[in-house]
């Protein structure tokens, strides 16, 4: 039976009866992160099967700690991985850089079409650079993530200025200083691809930013926005099938999620399976991807489809562990198993999805967001997820108690604009 | 006689015989400055007497240690005083800012002219930020200078972000969210005007810089153009009097300089000098000022005066030094003194004299001199300079000697681009 659906790999596929959320479903109140997700979980999810469609040429850059104090510890250097491949390069010709974002770089190499697609018309040079603490580019090795002390150079600018250093010494390095230097970047990437323009134009003479959410700080864009995109997503595609049963369906989950945050399922629980709603309508791709978890083509249909098809006596939880199942295990690399039957082994298979979630939490853009990444996120009534506000000051309190450091949250604005 | 000279106060003047520069000229040569003279020593000379010309209210802004980072200590906050001036002001009208430079920012509001002449045409508001780490706005009080680790965090890129942050909360607690801003500076001032407009575009619609040296760096400028400059003015101004003078005068110059550098003079001495003839060109005014020293108008032409003026038996010595008594001495508020006769009181007097000259050094654009500002200045062979050359080791070197820092000669060009 297991040996038929892994064939079935690729089309829409019924459910494993035992599910990893179960287990992991049943973790104590206290574990509730009290940070919202904003951003997929890059570094989380690295697949070793994941290989770029061109070969990459790994190199280490000796990169500067602080760019911008001269502090006795600023003028440490640190490894900075890049990737190149000038498969299509002529000398003189543009240089097309991803700027990297919270995640080993390998893994957005791996996930970029558009760059590689249009390299060998303009014959040109691909790089990919890692953004300092993912991947391989920790600047104090396994101590990156220790304390304020060393996380404190995580931060946007550093990163463009690694940028900058980088390309420069790249381009006289490889006697190509008139090549023109376009950067591009999706999400947090994309971000810094269009604060790269905006702050190095001498270096980049254009960005290509995809989805990135450059106007989500301070009050420039409605709190609610996000999350009300997330569910016109699921209303939208479901009108195109039958109206009411989109309705009925965003209703149900709404329900689902209101259900799940009460104890004694908890709210780690209720995150995990709302997680797997918002990661799959962010990466809601016309064709089989595997950027954040492997899934098939428009994978915001596959899960409606999933909970369209239960029946109607089958209970909302199922409803909606069934459809993040498709998120988390489309690709039955995840074994099954139930928590009823657990063995020691699965159980620690369990810890380590919950590893990954506090990883997830601990790790880079949740970081961020605790220090210069202040993207207030609501959801509102007309969201399918539970009505929610931002309270900053309690945000702020929690920032503080995590990781000892006090948010700016006015910060981006004033260095990069937007309003 | 000493009375009646005072009086002569405001046209160019006879030297006194005894004159500081003597004493001075007697400390010995282990005490000769490695780091070659940039920027007028603006925080040493913050006389008393010079008010601006219009009042100003002070005030005393709460700014951010360190932008860029999230160390435990960047969320220091110190008080970074700024001036403004509201009688030309009309709610929503302009705010004309001046990107304060290495001194006290009364210094700059008493010697800045156009943006109070304008002010009333756009009924603007007038503000002089004082930069981080003079004057009044000390990270560390006293302890502000006192190593890497305090001094760190004097660089331009902080110095610019707290414009920014302080310009955002100013415009936000006046209510004129909408009023455009204009950026105004000279010197190192006009290049903080300069970048601020290239990387806070969404702050300052325009910026006006004056003298500022912003291509002075890596190899984009001529290292000797600085000198070639100053001996131009010294040649140029003597032309439209006396071409056959000026060429003897600058031929005289340079043999000056050539006599003073070797023992038992030494270099302090003609660095002291020499100091005297660089500034004289750099504020070379067409009236009387008093921006770095009380001079008469045109000082230049005053200088060659003084020179030629001497009999033909006067040695070089004597002219080179009575030229450079019109810097130190023109207004006469120098007492004169001669080591012969010297007393202790008078001695002190010379070691105030020193005393400024080592704060010089060890104040603000030499130590920027040591991390971000190196601007590798040359004599040429053409220049009224005895010819020297910059040797980027030794600088360095030296640097990490004085400073326990290492220069990053590429810095500032890769930030703010120039090539």
């Amino acid at each position: 039976m297991d040996k038929a659906r892994e064939r079935e790999n690729g089309s829409i596929v019924q459910l494993p009866r035992a599910n990893p959320l179960h287990v992991i479903c049943n973790i104590s109140r206290s574990d509730i992160a009290i940070i919202p997700v904003y951003f997929p979980p890059g570094a989380a999810h690295q697949s070793s099967l994941q290989k770029p469609k061109i070969p990459f040429k790994a190199h280490y850059f000796p990169q500067l700690l602080d760019h911008f104090t001269f502090q006795p510890q600023s003028s440490k250097i640190f490894y900075q991985k890049y990737l190149i491949n000038d498969r299509f390069w002529r000398r003189g010709r543009p240089i097309f850089v991803y700027t990297g974002n919270e995640g080993d770089i390998e893994w957005f190499a791996a996930n970029t079409g558009f760059m590689l697609d249009i390299a060998p018309k303009f014959q040109a040079l691909l790089v990919f650079i890692e953004h300092r603490f993912y991947g391989e580019s920790m600047p104090f090795g396994k101590d990156s993530y220790k304390s304020a002390k060393t996380l404190g150079y995580l931060t946007s600018q550093q990163a463009l200025a690694d940028f900058a250093v980088l390309l420069r010494s790249l381009k006289r390095n490889l006697s190509t200083e008139a090549s023109p230097v376009v950067v591009f970047g999706g999400s947090y990437g994309g971000m810094l691809a269009a604060w790269f323009r905006l702050k190095y134009p001498h270096i980049a003479i254009g960005a290509l930013a995809s989805s990135a959410p450059i106007l989500q700080f301070d009050d420039i864009t409605p709190w609610s926005s996000f999350y009300d995109a997330v569910s016109k997503d699921y209303r939208e595609l479901a009108r195109t099938e039958s109206s009411i049963g989109s309705k009925r369906r965003v209703g149900r989950t709404k329900q689902n999620f209101q259900n799940l945050q009460g104890p004694p399922i908890g709210g780690l629980c209720a995150r995990l399976v709302m997680a797997a709603f918002v990661y799959t309508a962010m990466v809601n791709y016309p064709t089989e991807a595997n950027f954040m978890m492997p899934l098939p083509a428009y994978p915001v249909k596959a899960m409606c489809k999933i909970i369209d098809g239960f029946s109607p006596r089958a209970s909302k939880l199922s409803r909606a562990f069934a459809a993040a199942s498709l998120y988390y295990n489309y690709s039955k690399t995840e074994k099954c198993f139930n928590i009823e039957h657990g063995t020691d082994s699965h159980g620690l298979h369990g810890w380590d999805w919950q590893e990954k979630l506090h990883k997830l939490e601990k790790l880079g853009l949740v970081e961020q967001a605790c220090t210069e990444m202040v993207m207030p996120m609501t959801c509102s009534n007309g969201s399918m997820f539970p009505p929610s506000s931002f309270d900053y000051k309690e945000f702020a309190e929690n920032c503080r108690k995590k990781y000892g450091v006090a948010p700016r949250p006015h910060w981006i604005t004033t260095e990069f604009g937007g309003s």
